[in-house]
């Protein structure tokens, strides 16, 4: 049988009003749009009918910016992708959860009951969050150490899987003559006892759809991609230049293969910022009416915050200073504070253009220009080890996905680079990967999580 | 103004093919309805159809019964309402979640998201969970003291509901000409330092339309009953008879105006089977049926692990050992076991007998007869001191409901008992409750949970 023909992935990442930060400020915006149902359906659906394989939504729990900066309060990602499983049919729905703010049995429990409501299309963004502020929501006066959080997150997916496994797949037999509902020597406690949880099982709801949600993962540090390499099946990641996306894209890849795993197990998803006109000018236009919207006031704290400089030591029109901490004592936001600093050394940036740039993509990549122009960017970096499809973080919304969906998809599909219609109903279908096989049905131990090969479901 | 002529409530307790353990073996039944989104929209549209206030999910976090006796996944409630919420309007929403396994800021932020997305329709049903088995799921050998559940439990609703006041009902005011999304000032820390929790907020999510969650809880301990008058606008109770239920109510409405409450701000719901048959007879063969449905190997294990004996010791068709443990060693489920020893010994059951009763009703009173016999019993209740409202467990799903939904509900609107419209659209106007008030508004301190009264909401 002749091997599938590899395709983009798209995944389109909610963000109210868009990702650029004054994308609210504009005079279409929905500035409540952050807590509207009506407003979350409506980007699922226009996604869905472009058949992009997911929707995902990033999440920390502490309020992350100053609140008059931009929409802050967000919908907690589980309970707003459970209603919007009713709104859609086929999309994944990807949500964010800490590892190092959460208990294992109930994240576990929420996931697999989010993939049994929505038919198999949950999918989980595995975050250790960084930053003090959420810490001091759970008691601590600081956030763990980096390691110490990767640690934990290590051990957490170990729990999960386990009890994702407890119940075995043909463990419900719902036997009326006999009265028997589930098959007792089916369902298996997990006794997981580790560094940092001890957790009895089983888990109590059978096993869900897709055996486990997809594993999702966005971190970049070297922790970050250690994890990745081991567990992640997509992985999100922010790179500047197409040079440094197929670094990434090869680097991730070899470490999967390094720890066992087929490397077309993992699918990476760099975050692009499409702006899109009828010509190059006017989309370029468009970019600098949304920066010549935002705030400096709220940028040059968030910009202090995240380099752990004093605010007064930043001048919206000089460069950054020179004496920054060292990466060494950093913890939380490590590579995303790196490639801020060498960005804005690289291209000679003042303090306000660099806002301006962060304001858009937030170090993601912008493709500004018109569809055709996107569309064979996209193309470039997929057919040249960059992606395997993109993380899309439109500037504005609905509108920019409106355009995207509207005007560059049509083209892929035309090229045959993008499905025109969802060949499986489950998230791992889209995205080509196997259901993970419990460790309890074949005796093989913790379950290869793989790329499905031609031919073999 | 005249008051408000004083009407009934009614919340629909979910529990997959019905209250009665053997229902998923009854020829019609889904045994699988449990996992089942359709099914749940269904009863949950059923409910909204008749008008009753509110749908009802249980919850604990452990596999609770043995997985061969009946259904026993279960759907996490925050998620699982969430998708109700868009396949219904106005009906309100009420999960169950346990405040000894969770984090305040993930729990207030989760009822606050429901509450949003579900246009204010989010109830609570606080618990603290009972049992071993979920304690080592948690890290823990045994469940903490029965105490200190409940001074947990407390703490944690002081936790919570300082972060559903952490944003000011004004905060967000979305200036797009100043760039101004919420009002810094109007956002305030939590500040919480207790003896379980430190919790520095403010939550991520903006306050939501009902404020508040409308506060539920069920326990009927000493312990838990001093909570409900503290804390519950609204108290599931399982009273078998009508004599325990007037002084159930007498005694909570006491101890809700010994708090300084009013005592019509808290909403008494005892727990009803209803078991309806064309005639009396019709309806005594239906609950007979399922009496002989249960499969007594699984139901003794139960009774005996309720009652902390070993199995071995309890015989099919003899009454109760007579040396049970004394109610001050058990911790846990303790008034449910007082309930069934008492009810054993008073009526002479034998251990057969009493299995089918509990398999029935769980200790909660069943209503078996006419839609009339059902509706005047519904009545006398109501208006002799013994309930404001019934949690409605049918015996079987949805049939059941079906059956209530069509045949009683009719009668006791007709007797203008009950709405044949919504009066208003969130979960605490159908309970006929106040939105508390942001302590932060008007400088009263901590808000008042009270009744709305005629004139004033």
């Amino acid at each position: 049988m002749p091997a599938r023909p590899r395709t983009l992935h798209f995944n389109l990442f909610l963000h109210d009003t868009g990702h650029h930060e004054a994308s609210w400020r504009l005079p279409g915006a929905d500035p409540t749009s952050n807590l509207s149902l009506a407003a979350h359906q409506h980007l699922a659906r226009v996604a869905e009918d472009a058949k992009f394989d997911s929707i995902f939504l990033a999440d920390s729990p502490v309020l992350w910016s100053d609140p008059g900066r931009r929409p802050s309060g967000k919908l907690e990602p589980t309970v707003l992708l459970a209603a919007l499983a009713v709104s859609t049919s086929r999309i994944g729905l990807i949500g964010t959860a800490s590892t190092s703010y959460n208990e294992p049995y109930n994240l576990a429990r929420r996931f697999a009951s989010l993939d049994h409501l929505s038919g198999g299309r949950a999918g989980w963004n595995i975050v250790t969050t960084a930053g003090e502020g959420a810490a001091r929501n759970f008691g601590l006066d600081d956030q763990p150490l980096h390691r110490a959080r990767y640690e934990r997150a290590d051990e957490f997916l170990d729990v999960a899987t386990k009890l994702w496994d407890s119940w075995s797949d043909d463990a419900v037999v719902a036997d009326k003559a006999s009265g028997v509902h589930a098959l007792g020597s089916h369902v298996r406690p997990a006794g997981h006892e580790g560094e940092f949880f001890r957790v009895a099982g089983p888990l109590n709801v059978p096993r869900s759809p897709q055996g486990y949600p997809l594993l999702v993962q966005a971190g970049s540090s070297e922790d970050g991609k250690e994890f990745a390499a081991r567990w992640a099946e997509a992985v999100f990641t922010a790179q500047p230049t197409l040079e440094e996306s197929q670094a990434f894209y090869a680097d991730l890849k070899r470490r999967a293969g390094a720890v066992g795993r087929d490397p077309d197990g993992v699918v990476v998803l760099p975050g692009i910022v499409p702006v899109i006109g009828e010509t190059e000018a006017e989309a370029r236009e468009l970019d600098a009416q949304l920066d010549r919207l935002i705030a400096p006031q709220y940028a040059l704290t968030t910009l202090a915050r995240t380099l752990k400089v004093d605010p007064h030591r930043l001048s919206l029109d000089e460069p950054l200073p020179l004496d920054l901490p060292d990466e060494d004592e950093i913890e939380g936001a490590k590579s995303r504070r790196t490639l801020i600093v060498d960005w804005a050394r690289r291209d000679r940036l003042t303090v306000r253009e660099l806002i301006g740039k962060l304001g858009g993509g937030r170090g993601h990549r912008t493709f500004t220009g018109t569809a055709v122009q996107v569309a064979d960017t996209i193309q470039h970096y997929f057919e040249n080890g960059a992606a395997d499809g993109f993380n899309i973080m439109p500037a504005v919304l609905p509108s920019g996905l409106e355009a995207f969906a509207s005007q560059v998809v049509p083209i892929l599909q035309e090229r045959g680079l993008f499905r025109t219609e969802y060949e499986g109903t489950t998230l791992r279908e889209h995205y080509g990967l196997a259901r993970p096989r419990n460790r309890h049905d074949d005796g093989a131990g913790v379950p290869e999580l793989g790329r499905v090969t031609a031919g073999v479901a």
